[in-house]
């Protein structure tokens, strides 16, 4: 048992906690991605990761509302998964040596992220529809699909890329 | 610029770089999920993580055999998101309150588990099959479909033990 253990009670207490994992891996998502979209050299990858900066803060105002219907404060949570993947896309971002090399590497992260995002997202829709939070759920699921549409953005733009980054 | 960026000149490094993500990740999971395995509730979501934990060791074999074929190390990397995502499992193993709301928090991390796994073993059998190397993919492509399955049967079990945490 760590020093300073949190208590479970209930599924809505979950769904709120998880809801605000979220929403500062939103944040921590919106800070990191501008370097991303600097470092990646394709431009059709440069133009993807750009327009999912745009759907991640569409993202997060679908997050502000249902905080606004619960009456609950976002704030609370570090994502310290998000964290963690973060830091493997900035090594990435930093890297030196063949550029579609290394927009394969970004790829990488970026799916990753959208992995989190998928089960994350996945996840509370599921205890929404439980909670009979209908609208919730509809919104919730918007983002998922979202993000799925996104992980097969970038499934597209490696498939290009990948095969460069093979000929270097 | 980080001041130790690394270099990537071609796809065989950077496939050899997301192997060895890999790797640690999954000697990070067996050394995590004994611990998970002790704190879930519900003797259905104990065998599932007990039967992943004999699982990871096989896709860890397989891994071996990889990096015995490339003639590389399998050492190098340490995998930063395996690490965050393993530190939100830890805060519900380590939570007190509804035994089924835990357990449903502890399903939830396991799932963003198996999420990174499926990104990154998706991205290293498409690497594997581009390089040519058509063994290495067969076997990447064995544990994907291991990740999958692990991830349906949290979602199983979650429908019924998120029933249970909703009427706590």
């Amino acid at each position: 048992m760590a020093l300073f253990s949190i208590k479970l009670e209930n599924l809505r207490q979950l769904f709120v906690k998880e809801l605000r994992d979220l929403y500062d891996a939103e944040k921590q998502i919106t800070e990191a991605l501008p370097e991303m979209i600097d470092a990646a050299n394709h431009p059709e990858l440069k133009q993807a990761l750009q327009e999912h900066l745009q759907v991640t803060e569409q993202q997060i105002s679908r997050l502000d509302r249902i905080f606004q219907m619960l009456q609950e404060d976002p704030a609370g949570e570090s994502c310290k998964g998000m964290k963690g993947l973060l830091k493997e896309g900035e090594e990435f971002v930093s890297a030196g040596g063949d550029p579609s090399t290394i927009d394969a590497g970004i790829i990488t992260a970026a799916q990753r992220v959208e992995h989190y995002e998928m089960a994350g997202y996945g996840t509370v829709r599921t205890y929404a529809e439980l909670l009979g939070q209908h609208e919730m759920a509809r919104l919730l699921q918007e983002t998922l699909d979202e993000e799925k549409e996104a992980d097969e953005t970038l499934s597209d733009i490696a498939s290009s890329v990948n095969v460069e980054s093979k000929a270097a």
